[in-house]
C-alpha cells in the first residue's frame, strides 16, 4: 500500500505534530525521496516547493525534527508525522509553531511570544 | 493579512484537529469561499478537489465539524482548524480519524478499530 504521490504533482502533505504535547507545529510536503529519507534517517525531510529541492528540516538552524511515529490518511495523500522537536521552535519567524496567529474578530493576530530570535539562528539568510 | 490562495491553485491546506483531545482528524483543502463559509456558519466547509465543488463536511453523514478556533501558519498557505467533531468519526471508512494507519515495519497497518459502520451512514453512496 503505497502513498499516492500522483494527486499533487509528486507530493504528499505532511502534518507535523509534537508527539508529547499534541501541538501541530507545521505543514510541509514530501516527495517520495523525502519520505524515504525521513524513514531511513529518523530526521524529518521535506521537499521545498519554493526551492525545488529536498530540505532536511533544521539543516541550518539545528532545530531538527526527530521522527517518533508516522501515520497515513485514508486516501494515502497526507501523512501525520509525530516528532520530538529539537530546539526552541520550528518556525523560521522565531515561534514554537508556525501556527502562531489565530483569527480574532476577522484578523490574524499573534497569540504567543517568540521562543527564540530568528536573526541569531538564521543570521543574514533568507 | 490575507490567506495566500495563489500558491496552490486557489487552495489552502486545512488541518483539522480535535480541540479537546488534540488528535489530528483529517486534512482538507479550502478555497476562499469555503474558508469564508466556515467562518460565517461555524461549520467546517472544504473545497473537494475530486468533485470540484464546495463540501460541507457532514452534509450526508451528519458528522459535522463545529469550528472552535482557527490559526494560520507563517506563510499564510495552511490553516489549523480546531473543532468539536459531531458523531463517532470523521473518516468515510468508519474511523474516528482519517489517520488510522501507522507505519509498522515498512507497512501501513490499521492501529485502531472502526467507531461506526460506514455502510449504515453513507448507504450506497460513493
Amino acid at each position: 500500500m503505497n502513498l499516492d504521490f500522483a494527486k499533487s504533482d509528486g507530493l504528499v502533505t505532511a502534518v507535523v505534530q509534537d508527539h508529547a504535547s499534541g501541538r501541530v507545529l507545521m505543514v510541509g510536503y514530501m516527495n517520495q525521496e523525502a519520505f524515504e529519507r525521513t524513514i531511513e534517517t529518523g530526521f524529518v525531510t521535506f521537499y521545498s516547493r519554493s526551492r525545488r529541492k529536498l530540505w532536511l528540516k533544521g539543516e541550518s538552524s539545528g532545530h531538527r525534527l526527530v521522527l517518533k511515529d508516522i501515520s497515513v490518511d485514508c486516501d494515502l495523500d497526507a501523512v501525520l508525522v509525530q516528532v520530538e522537536a529539537l530546539g526552541p521552535g520550528v518556525c523560521h519567524e522565531g515561534y514554537q509553531s508556525c501556527f502562531f496567529r489565530r483569527l480574532e474578530e476577522g484578523e490574524w493576530k499573534a497569540k504567543e511570544d517568540r521562543t527564540y530570535n530568528p536573526a541569531e539562528v538564521y543570521g543574514g539568510q533568507a
